[in-house]
């Protein structure tokens, strides 16, 4: 998809001085020459002083950190601005099918539905009522098993399971609430799942808002867990069922997450941390520790504080 | 569907004194002339002294309150009684499929099945692998992603999305426990979904015991949410994944729901509420407050909670 | 399937003194003349003593508790070589679909899929998009609703209702993780579901590592519940949504599960126990009792715990 910047922001009501070819939006770190970007939480100046985006939707009293040659949209509201210009960039779903192509011993059962351009690997099964959106493309030696949902442009690595009845590539949650109104930005990012991982039944992976959500080699998730846009799980971390990671979740490598556990959104796990089973994250957790509670702490700080609730309770 | 009142008294065992042909079983407050209610709470005294039924099960210390005219069917067991009636009320379901009514530019997938009398509005699109149960009708630009299963009964509004997994119009969870059994209570309900709603992927929402399931125009729903039989979301509402709403919970307008929430049944959240990540909510809570922790509680208290219990475990 | 003990062993790389057929991998419980087993968990020494298994993998200071005639494997990692050992005995999953048995007037949507040797009881009905996997039977008068899964070899009893977008029979949740690595403990066994049972949409139960996942007659299950590897539900048990059972949790007869509790795995409820909504389970419950709270205990003195932390905030 290609739009030109000029007329982006004519739909957005704001002023453009320069026009540029636009084929992606991306968050400022990714971004390319053919990007439009956007600016709209303190926390990421850095990201913004070095943009290699080609245009940024920010507000006038950032313009200044903006790095030379950026073109950039002023606004008071970006990121509602970026909102609609996704709008301009989604996909639209089609009801057609399509046959796919079938590498060597690839099988797929009758009644699976592709769209467009869907690639499955060599000695791959994709089991009866799966769904595949366009330009999926499963690896090799994968077993999806029935009922599966892949929507358009989500990958799917080498050796991966997935079970029935999970949903890889739905929308991320994603609205701008202001005034009684819910606008939707829309999620033109995509799902990756590298090699070796496994996923149970009727979980929940959503697509990036921009960019990816990325479940890495050899991770292994249980049933019924949601894992929200952008999030990222590191390689050989294992997630028990009934976990929701919140948007822009960063899970390291090696870490265990107990069933039930929470995250807030934007914040990092680092590796080879366990999660007792329900913790609720609500900030950076630090790697190779053990965690508890809500909100999480130290597991045995937390042991503590439910032996001293007790001890109050009993009036000892 | 149209029974007469004594062919309904006689397979419940109870006296009947004037015959009324009865087409719906409703609550007290729904009911009209033609309807069969239950009284089996007095809480809801009031909805039985104004009730405009033409028959109730009810017993017999509450005769008093009840309107003139109405036709009383007196037990000791009302709530099991109305139980067992749901029975002779009950759809049948059946494996047979029709062809929809698309209306002008509606697109449906070749491996959508529907029932009877299934209504697709204008440039609605309906993908892959979703059932659409007798009678089901979808709105105008509507999109309905594979694998949605939408039961008998239950309508769908205007440029409203519903994400793949999800599934809606399952019963109600709804038993008659007594000395080791458990009688089903039959969901005769639908789900009414307004417009511009968005639901994500993998959600449950029953229809309602008697009467609708009811999701505002304007809410959004996230992944893996259960929404009870006879809840209610009010306009502009947003709801995150993971929570649970039990039975009649009436979610009022503009209220925030944050992830693995959770509400005891027959309560309200008032307009503008704020529910903070993990809120368990057990009585009602009044609008335009912000809420956390488990009795929910102001978030406030609730941090100092959390605080004091620290300190506790430390020992300070 | 069957194999000899000696290839088994020699897949697995230990010595092996004595040949046998082997035609099951079981616990130590469960296991005939016929079966390799496994001794991993000091917890289980009265099973190795009492086992009736052929072979059973072990390490060596276990030998002096072997039962006479019982062939040994020994090994330093008996949980790692047995997870080997279920990759020779795992089912491999088939694209093809084949006609069903249809006993008396069942019936089944035209887009059912089957495995091989499915049986179909007397009056029920499936629906849309169901798939029945491999030597799947369903009893008589069972109602399965659209889009549920069932996978291979697991039993369905008489008078049985399955909404929608349930899975039933996925994987259970087991790897051994060990040096970064996660090797996957194939699920070998089924998932056992009685008569008189009602399971709600979007539900997962997993099929048992060995042996069966069962759900006993008359008991009712919400939607959105995990049930892991190996649980039990006794007799009219009532689970409520969003509850998560890890993996070997044995739930007595008439016991009350409250929405979104979760369960530590290998661990007892006893019977007629009720949970308040989001108890967390960490060890074996007394029967008859009624508890809340994570860890769980005794309900009243949990509501103490609460009342005790808010005076406590409140620094009266």
């Amino acid at each position: 998809m290609s739009k030109s910047l000029k007329d982006i922001a004519k739909f957005l009501e704001l002023e453009c001085e320069k026009d540029l070819e636009i084929t992606k939006l991306l968050a400022l770190k990714e971004a390319d020459a053919n990007t439009l970007s956007f600016f709209h939480d303190a926390k990421y100046l850095n990201d913004l002083k070095e943009t290699k985006a080609g245009a940024v939707i920010l507000e006038e009293k950032f313009l200044e950190h903006l790095p030379e040659g950026v073109v950039a949209l002023v606004t008071d509201e970006p990121y509602k601005k970026m909102a609609l210009a996704t709008s301009l960039f989604t996909y639209t779903p089609s009801v057609e099918t399509h046959e796919p192509k079938l590498l060597e011993n690839a099988q797929i059962a009758n009644s699976v539905n592709c769209g467009k351009n869907v690639t499955i690997g060599k000695n791959s099964k994709v089991m009866a009522g799966c769904f595949l959106g366009d330009s999926v493309t499963i690896g090799e030696n994968c077993i999806i098993y029935p009922n599966v949902t892949i929507y358009h442009e989500c990958k799917i690595g080498n050796n991966t399971i997935i079970h029935s009845g999970t949903v890889i590539g739905s929308d991320g949650f994603g609205f701008v609430s202001k005034d009684s109104s819910n606008t939707k930005f829309y999620q033109i990012g995509n799902v990756v799942i590298q090699d070796n991982v496994e996923i149970g039944a009727n979980c929940t992976i959503d697509r990036a808002t921009l960019g990816s959500t990325i479940i890495k080699s050899n991770a292994k998730l249980d049933n019924l867990i949601q894992v929200g846009h952008n999030c990222q799980i590191g390689e050989y971390s294992i997630v028990v069922s009934q976990v929701g990671l919140s948007g822009s979740t960063m899970v390291g490598q090696g870490v265990v997450i107990g069933g039930q556990c929470g995250t807030a959104g934007h914040l990092k796990i680092g590796d080879r941390a366990m999660l007792a089973a329900r913790t609720g994250v609500t900030k950076d957790l630090e790697g190779g520790k053990v965690y508890g509670g809500f909100p999480a702490t130290d597991i045995k700080l937390w042991r503590k504080m439910q032996v001293a609730l007790l001890r109050l309770a009993k009036g000892k």
